[in-house]
């Protein structure tokens, strides 16, 4: 995102919690029917929002797709696969850069570490979860209580029903949901245009339009070594797009947001965290810019990290000039005033709801004196390779205790996660790892300080750069049977190891663990328990008009097709533009047009609809959700939001913010005409 | 810099302030004769110091230079006087891009507010500085006595003399020097090739070795509107050169670096400033590679900012590296702990001087409660039109006082200098202005947070990015005319004016005002104070072979045209092998070589030395200084420092630091060849 002027306007009912106009990230099982009739006079059957909650598919690596034809033919945005075209590149076979096309199924690329999930089924489990708290129990032990519930919960059903189970907690406590996914790990890579096209613009045309970008990117999910069958579960292809006013849904899976926080929260929010996160994203940023400028492999190995700061760092930029807002900080504050009020206008509401905003004022200030070095520490895992060693650590410490006495990350329920994790190929050039653990130590040292015990124990007298140095270059755990070696070998092996890897995440691990435990006890407990009491409050004064905050699950968000009407900003770019604009920003970086593209020029329809945008509410994890019409049909491809909506972790700007998205017929267009990708569009038009 | 590797080795004699092999930034009346008569068999006369002396300038603006012919010809770096040819050019005439070649008098171009300082004489005055220090005074009031001191003797000995006077603060308090310097003000601008051969290979190849850069810029010194007569101060042209192996000298102004340091002053420059100092230029430089992305006029005018960040970022990068590395920092410990001992042996030593280190460490305790907040204030400077708003304020409250009672930059030997800058014509764009005071409020913001007082006022209810715009757009200080009314209406003009700019100022100025005396009385005084005490125990312990940290003053390095043995650097590359790197890096940001190279390599002589490398203890400031021979003869024009160098500030690698210079007979051969600019070559060669 572009360092944004930010909305001065934001509507303040949005504050409340109450939903307005196009806002809102819906829980598919509960859409907001009201509004929808209402605004739109659209009824939505529940047939219909099965299948598109059906259709929809989650990247474990933080982005979106659907399922757009009956063999398990999966779309979704260049940049979310934009990893695994890593991964299958080689030196010399640069797949980011010349893209790649899948003729037949023998073509199709395997991804080594791509796991796939398709929710299923939601149950509520709300009177469950709560119901695992004993009158009497602290705060503490009502959130292990908590935890203990959902791990049971999630191993019981998971076992019973073979799918994967996730207890997800909504409304930031105030209920807890079962999702149960259908999780596929055989995905193959069907295509991907050149990068150059995908991200066209680069990062000056990043959270902007106008936008020509080809951002898309197909694979395939497989079972028992065949074509999935999804007759019954994926999105037919518009053949006729969308008109401006149309209105149309995005099914997704938005990350994370903030907009229910209190105000005390959202001032350890804007004083404490992000300051930090933004700090170490520029740091991080200009570290990886050096590491990349140094030479061409560094540049292609390291692209994929700094393409990933930099749109975080654009995202958290969108926040805080939210958060710096006095106008939309003060619209927050007005909003929670009044339902404080509320509230203690009514004594028996007063009773079991008042003390929540002050439980979790103070749980912020204590999780204040711990942050940095929690976050410092945290960043160690920056390095896969140290990543890596720490879960092995884990693994021995955790596996003999039963599941649900486990740290929550290795339940039963989620251990397939962590091997998939732990034992992926992926290629990690010692270069590139020596960089990011250089990167991690010299942050620790620059936050506690040189004469701190734990930066002179890693340290251990050299240099950041030549302790990571001489880690990398030393551990054997690049061999994935190393590392299967250390987990069969338990607790006692990992004792055993002198491998340098092993022996820095041993330095490191037990003031992970004691601030962990301190934040969960101490601030997260608080947290769940103390807005689950808000989330109550509010259901009591605005009924069923509310949506949870954003937690990377699926969400319905809905809006019409329509440009900034304030900036002039049009609803539609065309294929034509594309080539305007390459010519505008002849030279600039990110707007070289690949060769396949200037070849094409004159075969393609100039006048075929490309980009365009919507008002649907989107944030980061919605990258590669399907754009649906009312008839549940694929009209595009959401790539990217403008910089009005950069604020949405907070706030919605009704008004300017907009969803970007690939149109369907240029997408189409593209396929046929500049790739030939005749294959895959027949399979995607059904003829 | 790039993110580099750390000497491991670098010579632990170093630390303790004994300098080693070619280490040391000499004074010019003070140079090491001795080692230079053991070492080199060269044993300077007076003669050839006074002539190398008065051949140095140093740029206001922060470089070197060298008077190279007899008719005022000033030699520098075209990245020293960049922004001179970013304020002569305009949208249409890009002079930064194009070059600049004036072939009469007539042509060449008036530079609005440039000053050169010619330094003519130096006198000791430490006797008369510290005897204004009367018994009993308390530090604050000593530390008060000598700045009164210090602006009494520039002021009468600049009255007399008619020169510009300053009292030159060295070995951190341990002497006082009074510089008597020709200032000129009528400088113009002679030569300049395109920016593409001055910074060829960009960021990517800054502080590194193999270079191939045409880093230079030619400005003439008028008096009285004719060529000042240079004819005894100039440095002559060799026609030789270099070979390697030859001892070379560098004269110019180092800016600064902190060798002498106390062990407790380390750890706040490590664990406090420098990670401030970091995480403020990596926040910078992110905002303003944003802004420069933005459109081709931001990448124009914000261009100059973005290097200046960038290039502190690599120094930064490399103090922060040394300071971090335990090697380094134990060394240093280990020779302060040796210099304790033998001043704890001595009790009349002990009583003198034995408190000085644990003075030093209080105060830096007592800096760290200040520091971020206090950074933060200053930073609002970093807007021009702030600045000189700030000026003005400062104006109106000062200039009714006596010179030695103002603050300490608006006493009357000071204030040429304060209206050269306040009414330079420096064109500032809207847009660059607005960013820049954007990134000041914002870190203020984030540094203070939301809700403390002074930001609450500084915001006066809108985001940073509105606040800046509203104030820079309203600001009628734009115009030179509005500012001179303004400080010629003294303090009732300024408390009368409703400018949004002044009225902004108004709101930080008295913090601003607290903090710096809280600085100056509490921080500083005691520094100079007990600098002074550790000075003179090291006198007493090492002679006097030692040097003074740097202040941005005149100095001498001396060293060997050598490469690094241990990397395989060379110590020279040659006119051919630029067009080799041009065509290895095609397509690489930075690596365009502008067409009249192109144009012309078949006539350039391929073999003829272009850049080179030699061990001359050199940091930032030195840009642009000339290397001579030991005749005195110019064989080179230094640019930059190899990764090496970057730990300079607090330590020296004798082994690896080198100072990366344009060869003289490349330089005359691209003037020759590439730009026919004959009337510059003969005026240089003599001939």
């Amino acid at each position: 995102m572009h360092l944004l002027r930010l909305a001065s306007v934001v509507c303040v009912a949005s504050m409340a919690g109450v939903a307005m106009a196009d806002e809102g990230m819906w829980l598919v099982n509960k859409p907001p029917l009201k509004t929808l009739k209402d605004t739109y006079k659209f009824e939505p059957t529940q047939q219909w929002l099965t299948k598109m909650q059906r259709s929809a598919v989650r990247f474990q690596t933080g982005g979106s797709g659907s399922i757009v034809s009956s063999n398990g033919l999966v779309m979704t945005n260049h940049h979310v696969g934009s990893d695994n075209l890593l991964k299958l590149s080689t030196k010399d076979n640069n797949l980011l850069e010349k893209g790649f096309n899948a003729r037949t199924a023998a073509e199709e690329l395997k991804c080594e570490d791509l796991e796939l999930n398709v929710l299923w089924e939601i149950r509520d489990v709300t009177d469950q979860v709560k119901g695992s708290v004993k009158p009497g129990m602290t705060i503490a032990d009502s959130g292990a209580a908590k935890r203990k519930a959902i791990d049971d919960i999630e191993k019981t059903i998971g076992e019973k029903t073979k799918m994967k189970a996730q207890v997800v907690t909504l409304y930031q406590g105030g209920q807890y949901h079962l999702y149960l996914y259908k999780a596929f790990t055989d995905v193959r890579l069907v295509f991907a245009p050149e990068e150059s096209i995908a991200f066209f613009g680069g990062d000056t045309d990043n959270f902007e339009f106008p936008r020509y970008n080809l951002d898309c990117c197909f694979f395939r999910i497989y079972e028992n070594g065949k074509p999935l069958n999804t007759a019954e579960n994926h999105l037919a292809w518009s053949s006729a797009g969308t008109k401006e006013d149309d209105l149309v849904f995005v099914f997704g899976h938005p990350g994370r947001t903030r907009r229910s926080l209190t105000a005390d929260h959202l001032r350890f929010l804007r004083d404490v965290q992000m300051p930090e996160t933004l700090a170490n994203a520029w740091r991080r940023e200009i570290k990886l810019q050096s590491f990349c400028g140094r030479d061409a492999e560094n540049a292609r190995t390291g692209r994929d990290d700094l393409f990933g700061v930099a749109n975080s760092r654009k995202a958290y930029t969108g926040i805080m000039g939210g958060l710096q807002d006095p106008k939309i900080f003060g619209a927050k504050v007005t909003a929670e005033n009044e339902l404080r009020s509320s509230v203690s206008a009514e004594p028996t509401q007063e009773q079991q709801w008042g003390s929540a905003w002050q439980a979790i004022s103070d749980a912020e200030k204590f999780q204040k004196t711990f942050y940095v070095e929690r976050e410092a520490i945290d960043r160690f895992k920056f390095s896969q390779l140290f990543h890596r060693a720490s879960l092995i650590l884990r693994l021995a410490s955790e596996l003999p205790k039963a599941s649900n006495e486990r740290l929550s990350d290795f339940g039963d329920s989620k251990l397939d996660s962590v091997y998939l994790d732990l034992y992926s190929p992926e290629p990690l050039p010692d270069a590139l790892e020596i960089e990011r653990l250089t990167i991690s130590i010299s942050g620790l040292v620059d936050k506690l300080g040189g004469d701190h015990p734990l930066v002179q124990a890693v340290l251990n007298g050299k240099s950041p750069a030549d302790r990571a140095t001489e880690v990398i270059t030393g551990t054997k755990l690049k061999s994935i049977d190393a590392r299967k070696a250390l987990v069969a070998g338990g607790q006692k092996a990992v004792d055993a190891s002198d491998d340098p890897l092993i022996k820095l995440a041993q330095v490191v691990e037990p003031r992970w663990r004691e601030l962990r435990r301190m934040y969960e006890d101490k601030v997260e407990s608080v947290e769940r328990e103390n807005y689950g009491k808000i989330a109550a409050a509010k259901f009591a004064r605005f009924g069923d008009t509310i949506y949870p905050d954003a937690t990377f699950t699926l969400r319905m968000s809905f809006g019409k097709v329509q440009g900034v009407a304030k900036d002039n900003t049009p609803a539609y770019t065309d294929i034509g533009g594309t080539f305007t604009r390459a010519e505008q920003r002849k030279g600039q970086e990110g707007f070289e047009l690949p060769k396949s593209w200037w070849d094409s020029r004159s075969k393609l329809n100039a006048k075929i609809p490309f980009n365009f945008t919507c008002g649907a509410d989107i944030i980061g994890g919605n990258s590669g959700s399907p754009v649906v019409d009312t008839k549940g049909e694929v009209v595009g491809l959401i790539f990217d939001g403008n910089v009005y909506s950069t604020v949405g972790d907070v706030a919605y700007d009704a008004e300017r913010s907009r969803a970007v998205a690939v149109d369907c017929r240029g997408l189409l267009e593209s396929l046929k005409v500049v790739y030939g990708a005749n294959e895959l569009v027949s399979e995607l038009t059904g003829k």
